[in-house]
């Protein structure tokens, strides 16, 4: 739950000029918000990437019976957009919302668009960007398919270690895409056989990503 | 299934001088694969583009129990890669096989993102192609969420129009993440409804999407 700057975070991960990171931190805007706030909403279009330097983000959709999916979290040092709303200038059809009172820097996507046309490392840092995305994207698809409610249950603890004492129990079965019933059994079966405490620290070393 | 050359998809699709187009094909190969061909196996490295000229593929993986899970299809004028592979140099976790005789050309992803970085029309369409990636990935993480066996089926059809009568419905089961029981149940209700015929064309006049 450390805050990140921006800078720092493009400091330490980015092969980028410091110049250019200035450059394009002066195009962003920083702001503090409150819990509960909507940052984006359906029908809306997404102009900016959201880059989380304290607190925690939820993109979700909802579906024609009222029931909320969530797609993604994001918190500390996680970019969030919809890039179908922002690329192709498409009403959206998520939410992005805070769950928690935050600091957010909006990312400008036009402008980090025009700087990727002309700056080759600005070029690569959009690359990279993007590349993340459909990484993060493409597990989430496979496992979706392929694993089990305890599978998952395992991937998003590494996917995201401090998420669980943050959120309700119901908003992670959501992103699992299975009911709170069985994230309860799953989470009882691996406190039975100790692979995982309550706070979801594994006894196994699962390690966290570096997003 | 008619067949379309990269060079008349890059022509018509996208905004690139014809100049830049010629020096992109000339560093593409093409290749025709008999049907049960791999592309790309699990653990090797992805280093290619596909881009379906003639045929079908599919990029799937095989979980421990050895059921296999297709993250997609790639008719005629579809492109198919692991990105993650490719741009992270990492081994795939997935196979990409011909499932008809095909023509495919192989687009060298060094040589794309080399381009990419020093030349506009290429920064372009390489960004395209990475945002349809993503808009492509985000909708069926959000299908296999939210959306039932009958609406992922007309989703299904509305992406592969053509696909229902060119591979087994064990496949179409796979890709929607559903038993092939649930899938006969919704096609037997649909053909009572009368809202899909056996070939998946709607009566109710759904579109065909532009890759």
């Amino acid at each position: 739950m450390n805050s990140t700057s921006l800078k720092s975070f493009l400091t330490s991960h980015l092969n980028v000029d410091e110049q250019d990171i200035l450059t394009l931190l002066s195009h962003c805007t920083t702001k503090k918000v409150k819990k509960d706030t909507f940052l984006l909403r359906k029908n809306e279009r997404c102009s900016h990437t959201f880059f989380v330097e304290k607190g925690l983000l939820r993109q979700y959709s909802i579906d024609e019976k009222g029931k909320e999916h969530i797609l993604a979290f994001a918190p500390e040092s996680w970019f969030v957009t919809d890039r179908e709303s922002s690329y192709f200038n498409a009403p959206s059809a998520y939410y992005i919302q805070a769950l928690e009172d935050s600091q957010i820097v909006l990312i400008d996507e036009n402008f980090i668009q025009g700087l990727s046309e002309k700056v080759p490392s600005f070029t690569n840092f959009n690359n990279r960007l993007l590349h993340n995305h459909i990484r993060h994207l493409q597990r989430r698809v496979n496992t979706l398919l392929s694993d089990s409610a305890k599978e998952r249950y395992l991937q998003f603890i590494k996917t995201y270690p401090d998420i669980l004492i943050r959120v309700p129990q119901t908003m992670v079965a959501s992103y699992l895409g299975i009911t709170p019933e069985s994230l309860s059994r799953v989470r009882r079966e691996l406190a039975r056989k100790n692979q995982v405490n309550y706070l979801g620290a594994s006894s196994r070393g699962i390690k966290k990503n570096t997003p």
